[in-house]
């Protein structure tokens, strides 16, 4: 079942470089281990902004939610989400 | 070159039955002959709305905007493009 | 797995009364007989407003596609959906 | 009465952890009682974000009030209310 | 139980003046109606506007939404309704 | 002359609750007086939220800009004032 | 007491060339008279635009609606008004 | 030439108080200096807002961009331009 | 002095098509005569929406005026305007 | 290949001025060898903004990223990106 997602990520100026880094590491390991289990079946980067259009197949909304909370960036994130089904002009087998 | 583009379709309440069916048919046509080609890369329903979101990998943005206004439902499109580009996260080689 | 959504129907002014009677009956008709089979959960109406908050309980994104656009009032409709999930303090069994 | 509220709920990034916690054991207590009372007759999280769909069934417009400004998370969220009342299509009698 | 209810009135510009004006004078009437039995407590004209604010004071959801739409100019309104509560720093007994 | 005005409050989160309390006692003070000369003809507060809806009857621009700005919360606020004029349709005398 | 209003016209594509014609030139009269009888102060074109940026002044909100309504193209305005009044640095006399 | 400028000015609720007074005298001093040279040709508080309508006469787009960002509060603006010219239906030769 | 602005072109979808040949025909004629002048700079299609870019080189907000109300297409555009000045770190004379 | 690039800049009130001015100045460097280059091929102030109107000429949307995000000042830019093509009816050709 897919979901669009996309993120913003906003973090605190304040923070200290040591704790983004930190942060960001995390989430770059948890990111790439979610893709290699095909949960988070694409990942993009938006041009100029500090943001990723994502597409999501999991098994069920709770599911879903468990990923994003998961994740070590979620609180710093405006997140927005799209349920979606495979279009009937697709012809592409792997989008559905 | 990949851009993230999200159409919404408002059709005029007054157009006969038998042009929409028309204008429904040609889109789809080409719609999975672009996807064939490897232009248009994904094409997914937006659930409840009549709407999708699109990746399309072209070589210009001329290419794009060519594709885009050669669509039959093109006047009847609201158009979002967001320009993407590979994600430093992403393992996966078809996302570039 | 539970949907949140938002129906707000704005029927064209021009729309002869009996087609519009029409479309009411039938759209009552099909949305009890989805409310019998438990498919849509809740509905509620907005007050002052021809709008409606409901909850579905869908086994897939395509199914509440399915049933949305089955609707016969859905090409009038503004569709606003968000997908949700249990509660950590719900008490409410039947609200998972 | 019906009424119809989201909650989306903010802490500054600044609040101590212990502070934090606290304050969401007793928002979790007071919840779990008002939903046992009937007055939280629903309660969803919305899928990724820090936020909540609810129904509340209350005697007035005051009680509402009381209720939400007695939760301990209230200073810190953002509330949307949407008086509702039964739909004349409804076929569940504890929607009213 | 008092409601602030904001109407804004749109007429479709094709619509007769004979059939606008018999709308308007029905609309007066039942306003007036409705002010004197003390359902519709204020009722005031907001300035350059088709626009007025109001203020309903019902029993219940249910009363309001019924007065609402019994409005011979509902079909041409865009309502929005926040229920309000007496403020704690009020000395005015009827405000409450 | 009548001013319909909604204000939002939002004190600073680090400010001292010694320092709340005395500007929310200086405000109602203020609001009560202001009330009881006839200036401020209503005050309700809106469910759920920190914010109010007023009406004033003032001699002119200059009189009301005078009330606003000298209210002890008036630096937290945000405010929003629409002119109003007696309705067509009105028959209380005192909403003139 | 002076109001700041702005005005955007908007005249219905269907609308005969005469009837606009005729529409435009009471406007222009009308505007005209009142500008010479000091209640229309300002009266200014907004670049590339159909809309005016205008000052009034004017003895009471009545008033001001009752020259706003009695323009001959209020039914094709959308209006927007902000009660002003003397700024503490203005030196203008004539600002007051 | 005419540019309608709305300035909305945000103090840091940090910023100590005699740091402000300062920033308001001078600011005072330099609009005042400005509306004598007739360049700040008019000024107006906006009621219940900190905030003015004002208008300004230059000789280019660069004379206003040095005016504006001259003022001592201007790195505290919201600031808003509109070019404006002359109104076919004006009257008064000092709008021009 | 120069003006950036941005044009959205919306026809009514039941013009007919030798109209909107003859007002766009009519439009590219006047647009590159305003080009060759050197009154309009630049102009940019922008991609995926019946929408331009462009910069505009005039004298005074008048000429601007009368320029963008002269295009034979101008009923139909939503104008959207911004003054610009040379940039402190332009190195290109031909951007002052 | 051409891209709109709206920057608004945003520095933290907090940062102290020598920090900001050493990123100003590293930032204009940047910005001037960028424009040498023809990569960045229009850059204007926009009038009583902190923010900037730039035409970009690259390769690739990684190109353009990279070019942003390798901004001083790009931590404390909100961009907005919009891909533009040639107009139809454009006659210069350094707008291709």
């Amino acid at each position: 079942m897919l979901f669009h997602v996309r993120m913003d990520v906003q973090l605190p100026p304040a923070m200290p470089v040591a704790q983004a880094d930190e942060l960001k590491k995390n989430e770059r390991e948890l990111a790439q281990s979610l893709q290699r289990s095909g949960k988070w079946r694409h990942l993009w980067r938006i041009a100029g902004q500090y943001a990723n259009f994502s597409v999501f197949d999991v098994n069920s909304v709770d599911e879903l939610h468990a990923l994003l909370t998961s994740l070590p960036l979620f609180p710093y994130m405006k997140i927005e989400i799209n349920p979606m089904c495979r279009h009937p002009s697709s012809v592409r087998d792997t989008d559905a």
